[in-house]
């Protein structure tokens, strides 16, 4: 099994395409380029984070709504950098019917819109001409509304969950009455994908403000979630925007405050995507396959019994069903998303032991559970975590009527190790540069193909003069972004090793997916 | 408050739209023919239905994914009665990039598609040829999956939730080995529908075969569940499609079955829509608002704690936080949807009482509780029901200790109830005839607009030649259609009340939405 997919250290890329195909979870559409389909192991996993994060949402006081797939061209006018950051990558409708001619089926040009039709690539601007209609007065405010949905980005290079035509993802537009608000919105926000980043995916991440180059279209500032990849580089996992008042003023949306006087309302919008399934995949998985955190794992458990006829597999079935039955009855708690334990009881029989763990291994289910003949004459069985492979992380003897037990704590102690793991790799990756020179040993120059067999990339906390020039050429020259000024780094003023000019504050540099 | 709205018997689509509307459901939307808002309560409703449809789907074998929002045109061209019947309300994807031109956004021409994608009105296509790729052998099937997603279908005239350009659905897209099996398939799937509107919606439906005329387009054989609605007329609320062999011929789908002979797969597809969201107000609510069964219900209770002042205010308010904790601390279980019994706690004194409670109606929150100092005195609180408006529905006196235990029961009695009643009016409003003056009277002549005013319509069992050339001929005339041949409806030969040829069976006629 294990050799359907290409080792880290040989083809890291490689690996990640592997894991994506033999697990199950994602393919490139056939016959609509850079579209993807989510196949239902993916998809499992999807639904797991959706459930996840909507809770986090609608404890933070946010409801659902949906505006349409579709947003006229003209509303993109409306908004001058949202236009500039958007207009390259849209697909255009410009007609609502084909028609049928000689047999063929071809566009009817008779039924050409008057005004061409763009697929959603984010949704501001239709929300907030919505917006216009339902905010009146301050007692209108706050709105906060969140919307799940698909878009659509135009891309030339794709890659599946990190970077696909259509995506899915969640967005959320709120309007409030202060720009106060509005920030501390923009905060909680990217607090709660911090709390999913890592308290679900078990996924550590930096946090803070984007620079202004690499803020979103529209936005006043931009906080993000950075998460450190296997090979070291940078994946975007979420962003909040405070969006000032750009978008009231845009379309037109004041209300009346307490003192009866108009104004434009504050806004904020935030997303995370189906990239995150590319973020846990390449945090956690291994050369054997995927490796799911217990939260977010759509099984959590799968118990093989064992035997070479009916009357050995009698009683490991039986012994199996009752482990199963034990965790199914464990109370409903948050950290399994108040659902039951999930739990699948493998009877492939005719297939090799080995056979039947590495499929389990290669899915990522967190924790699994053997029961053959010598199990029950000693009324035990075998209990392996995912996560530590090989006979480190399989645990003999576990007795049947306390395996329920063992299981739950132990998918908690996974949970938690994976996220230790997680930090210690990006602590040992990450270093602080003072001089050109070790920055550039920390990037040297790559070509395409060159991430085969590369060592892991390094976060690199140093020293910028704060200007766009710099971070141009840095990004020419090293390939290397600046991923944000970390809330949680260090604040001192510097010089930069770029320019030699002040330095405000340390930013993290990282190559980036 | 119920000024708002239009009384149904006054005009009953424009009850429809003031509901829609006061409740705050949904919207058309700006700039975007055709195309709704689906408000954050529409929304909330649609998420109850989503989740108890979705653990249906799972209990019964199903698995979700997700499949490309474009279709390739080509993919039309394979199945002849889809691109028929599709063709003409497509939305056509021709370029994808946008251009600035001294200012305004336009297409840019140099970016057209090579071959122009539609936005999926159905994905049968786009996942049978990406099922080409799945099944080799019989191992492989069943497949078992379905999509949650947005389809666009082009509406000229539309009606909010029950026809618009964009909507919300499920589709499944089940693949079989043997035509027996599609067929089960295709019958627990519209017994699955039958349970969620029955069971969920308290909606009591007709389920049976459609004719051959108003299947769908590809359907060897559609069965359908059939609502009837306030105004006597038919909504079509659910259909499950026997699709044979067509869509694995159209897209060269086969498996090696287990003589090593390869096979065509056999193929289902099933939906329920956004649509229902209409089929629930237009079952259940009354000229004072929404009324929706607690098991779909978004807020299950709100509390309202009474006082002229604060030493009244204070004991109402923790008498009602008393309650709204022991409501919460019910168990959890399959009623709820496993979810804690939602209550909400109205602490809005500067308005009347009157005004609080009519908000609470119009929006349909099934029970309201009113805590105030003559209550106190007594420890007691009084209990109203939306499904009984006045004093009728409302119950004073219910001791404080117990008014949770009183509350859950009284749910689960409204939710009987609302199906019930709207059972006894079907069967009230459902006549068999025999003859067609019998029937030209109960489907008399109606301009657009007529329905002003208008008595409830009937279901009508007669009997039908068999015909399209009938079927054909009595929409026309009478602009009733046959719903469908209705699995428990009578069976017996008979003569056709239009043409006097032999019938094999009473079918259901009515007018529809």
């Amino acid at each position: 099994m294990a050799e359907k997919i290409t080792a880290r250290a040989k083809n890291y890329p490689q690996w990640y395409l592997d894991i994506v195909k033999e697990a199950g979870l994602a393919q490139n559409a056939e016959g609509v380029k850079g579209c993807m389909v989510i196949k239902p192991n993916g998809f499992a996993l999807w639904e797991k984070m959706q459930r996840a994060l909507d809770k986090l949402f609608k404890d933070t006081g946010h409801v659902n709504a949906y505006f349409p797939l579709f947003i006229p061209k003209s509303y993109f006018q409306k908004e001058e950098q949202m236009a500039e950051g958007f207009a390259k990558e849209c697909a255009v409708v410009t007609h609502y019917r084909l028609r049928s001619v000689n047999g063929q089926i071809e566009v009817d040009p008779s039924a050409k819109l008057d005004e061409e039709l763009i697929v959603r690539p984010t949704s501001e601007t239709i929300i907030w001409r919505t917006y216009k209609d339902w905010i009146q007065s301050y007692r209108d405010l706050p709105l906060l509304i969140n919307q799940w949905a698909n878009v659509v980005r135009w891309e030339m290079r794709t890659r599946l969950f990190l970077r696909t035509s259509e995506f899915l993802w969640q967005e959320g537009h709120t309007a409030h009455a202060t720009q106060k608000e509005a920030e501390d919105e923009t905060r909680t926000m990217v607090d709660v994908y911090r709390t999913f980043a890592e308290e679900f995916m078990a996924m550590p991440v930096l946090v803070g403000p984007k620079t202004e180059a690499q803020k979103f279209p529209g936005a006043v500032e931009t906080l993000c979630i950075e998460a450190m990849m296997q090979d070291g580089k940078a994946l975007q996992a979420g962003t909040s925007h405070f969006l000032g008042q750009n978008f009231a003023k845009a379309f037109d949306v004041t209300f009346q405050n307490e003192k009866g006087q108009r104004e434009f309302a504050w806004a904020t919008s935030w997303g995370v995507s189906t990239r995150l399934i590319g973020g846990l995949i390449m945090t956690h998985s291994d050369d054997n396959g995927l490796v799911i955190p217990p939260r977010l794992a759509p099984t959590h458990v799968v118990i093989c019994p064992l035997g070479r006829n009916d009357v050995e597999r009698g009683p490991s079935i039986a012994a199996a069903e009752k482990v199963a039955a034990d965790l199914r009855a464990i109370p409903r708690d948050a950290f399994y998303g108040y659902e039951p334990i999930s739990v699948k009881i493998d009877t492939l029989f005719d297939k090799m032991p080995g056979f039947r763990y590495a499929e389990y291994e290669l899915r990522g289910v967190p924790v699994r559970v053997e029961i053959g003949p010598k199990d029950i004459e000693k009324s035990a069985c075998a209990v392996a975590r995912r996560d530590v492979p090989g006979k480190e992380g399989k645990q003999f003897g576990v007795p049947l009527t306390s395996a329920a037990a063992h299981i739950d704590k132990l998918l908690r102690d996974i949970q938690t190790s994976l996220y230790n793991r997680a930090k210690a790799f990006r602590e040992k990756q990450t270093v602080t540069v003072a001089t050109l020179d070790e920055f550039k040993a920390l990037f040297p120059p790559r070509e395409e193909g060159d991430e085969a067999g590369a060592e892991p990339l390094k976060f690199v906390y140093a020293h910028w003069d704060g200007t766009r020039e710099t971070e141009d050429m840095v990004q020419k020259e090293y390939k290397a972004t600046i991923r944000c000024l970390p809330f949680d780094g260090p604040q001192e003023p510097g010089t930069c090793i770029f320019t030699g000019k002040p330095s405000a504050r340390q930013v993290v540099f990282a190559r980036a997916y």
